[in-house]
């Protein structure tokens, strides 16, 4: 096994198969790999903070995957720049399944020596994702990866996870029905700086450009996203390449105005990590500690067959945890 | 303000009135709410337990509320159910804003006697959504409705979040361009009970059943569900009628099959409800314990400028709330 020394130096040389393993460390739910995970990002984080961090949603099917190729490809090529690609998938709890499906979709970036693409972990439980693709960012932001985007799939949810951990949020649609923009503009809208309504190519063009003008208008009415950024809506093609360098023109715009916002929104995210840690910290303890380990068992029976209902329960679980005598959950 | 026993009488008198503002009361996060919240959930508890409990889910624009309003009708009119409906929204963490949008959209049950429609809290952080459905399915199950159904929206995260607060899930869907089941069919297709192709009327009937014939060949190969049930796909509208009784009888068909599996299920609910009245308990703790209030807030300076790693600042808050000397994320 490697030391947290030696990933932290291959990291910070941009060794790609010990940035991969690191990863594989911090998905990982063994006890031995948590610490190891945690020395990691102890030792990183000084050298995190620096990159353009952008979170891409969407529904299934509305082509992100080949978009952020096409934008990967222009920043590589045109933009000096270097990109790393995570996946969020909320994968099935059952069996583990992915929805975003298992094959690259990404063929340009793949095989390029700038980019480095981590698909989704195949298993874990969904309140995991989110710290994985945290501590995924900052170990890619590390290996001096200039930007890094965050892929996530579905709508509803998954816009203000993503962004939590990203700075710019596109939100890929394509032209469809028209009514459906009833359904979701109003709270989804408010959490994304960019609409993109991809596919506008061939026989979709126009379409997608009336689309597009429903999504701008809907935005005009939706509240400013703090800083005062005006969200907009463009159309792009991942086929033709159109609009994706407008893409990347809005997220430097954003980055540019709202830099202050930014950094203030990033201390945030420290603070939140110092909660979440501490907050596993007291999870675990609920099934380490051997008092309420053995309490927990034996008042199993009595909360399923409805002797004790689970207030009791907790209360009492709580009332070891903390060794008070008095009510606990009046916390 | 009302005592926790008038509130628990109302709603065992399914005083409906009662009932909404209780429901009020559960959503509430004020602290005096709070208690009496668990009040009157304690006190309901012995009364629950009895309804259907179905989750509707899908993508905006798939018609799940007209379908569940055709559902309802036949339900009271050709059943002699009665009928409740709880909408969860993923609400925009930012301004409240609604996915769902705010207009009543069931307006057949709207209308009727032995139905009660409750549309999702315009506030509220996306932790508290879960718990908020699972204790207003119980207040309505305690004010004697025989069928609660949880409405709730997107693709991907909500078939397990609805999965783990009803019996029977319900995937809504529309015909569209094919290829999206490509997209979606591998993890969603496990966590849900029945796939229903939706506005399968008119010049659509066509199109529906050759995407019903899609997802009844992509669930043949999804893994079973629990419990040997074989999750199948029909066509339904709600305009015209069409697949609601067999929607229904499919969750008939599946009650009477596993019949054990649900009791079994509702009971893990029992103890995932323990874990979580914990587990709030001790998140409560960290904002109102003196010591690590006043900790937190000279830490966060350290956390934010870098000089210290949330790790660092973790493990110093956590030996505060356990007064132990020793290193607390150890658990």
């Amino acid at each position: 096994m490697r030391s947290a020394e030696q990933y932290i130096a291959g990291i910070l040389k941009r060794d790609r198969v010990l940035l991969a393993r690191a990863i594989t460390v911090i998905e990982s739910d063994r006890e031995t790999d948590r610490t190891l995970a945690e020395q990691i990002l102890e030792g990183v984080l000084p050298h995190t903070g620096t990159a353009h961090r952008i979170g891409v949603t969407g529904i299934p099917g509305a082509g992100k995957s080949t978009l952020i190729d096409a934008l990967g490809m222009y920043l590589i090529h045109d933009r000096n720049e270097s990109v790393a690609v995570l996946t969020v998938d909320p994968s099935s709890p059952i069996s583990g399944g992915s929805i975003l499906g298992d094959k690259t979709r990404m063929e340009g970036l793949s095989r390029e020596a700038n980019a480095f693409i981590r698909p989704a972990p195949t298993r874990g439980h969904l309140g995991g994702v989110a710290r994985r693709t945290r501590d995924a960012t900052l170990l890619c932001e590390a290996a001096g990866f200039s930007t890094v985007i965050i892929e996530t799939v579905g709508v509803g949810q998954s816009e203000a996870e993503v962004r939590s951990m990203a700075d710019f949020v596109v939100l890929v649609l394509v032209a469809g029905a028209g009514d459906e923009l009833q359904g979701i503009k109003k709270g989804i809208l408010e959490a994304v700086d960019l609409v993109v309504i991809n596919k506008a190519d061939g026989g979709n063009v126009e379409a997608a450009e009336r689309a597009r003008r429903e999504y701008e208008s809907a935005l005009h009415y939706a509240p400013s996203r703090e800083g005062g950024w005006e969200s907009r809506a463009i159309t792009a093609s991942a086929r033709t390449g159109h609009g994706v360098a407008e893409l990347w023109a809005a997220v430097l715009q954003h980055k540019a105005t709202l830099s202050g916002q930014i950094a203030e929104s990033r201390k945030k995210q420290l603070l939140a990590w110092t909660d979440e840690l501490l907050r596993e910290a007291l999870d675990r303890m609920l099934t380490a500690h051997d008092g309420v380990r053995a309490a927990r068992k034996a008042l199993a029976g009595e909360v399923t067959s409805g002797a004790k209902s689970p207030f009791q329960a907790a209360r009492q679980l709580l009332a070891i945890v903390l060794g008070d005598p008095d009510d606990p959950l009046r916390y």
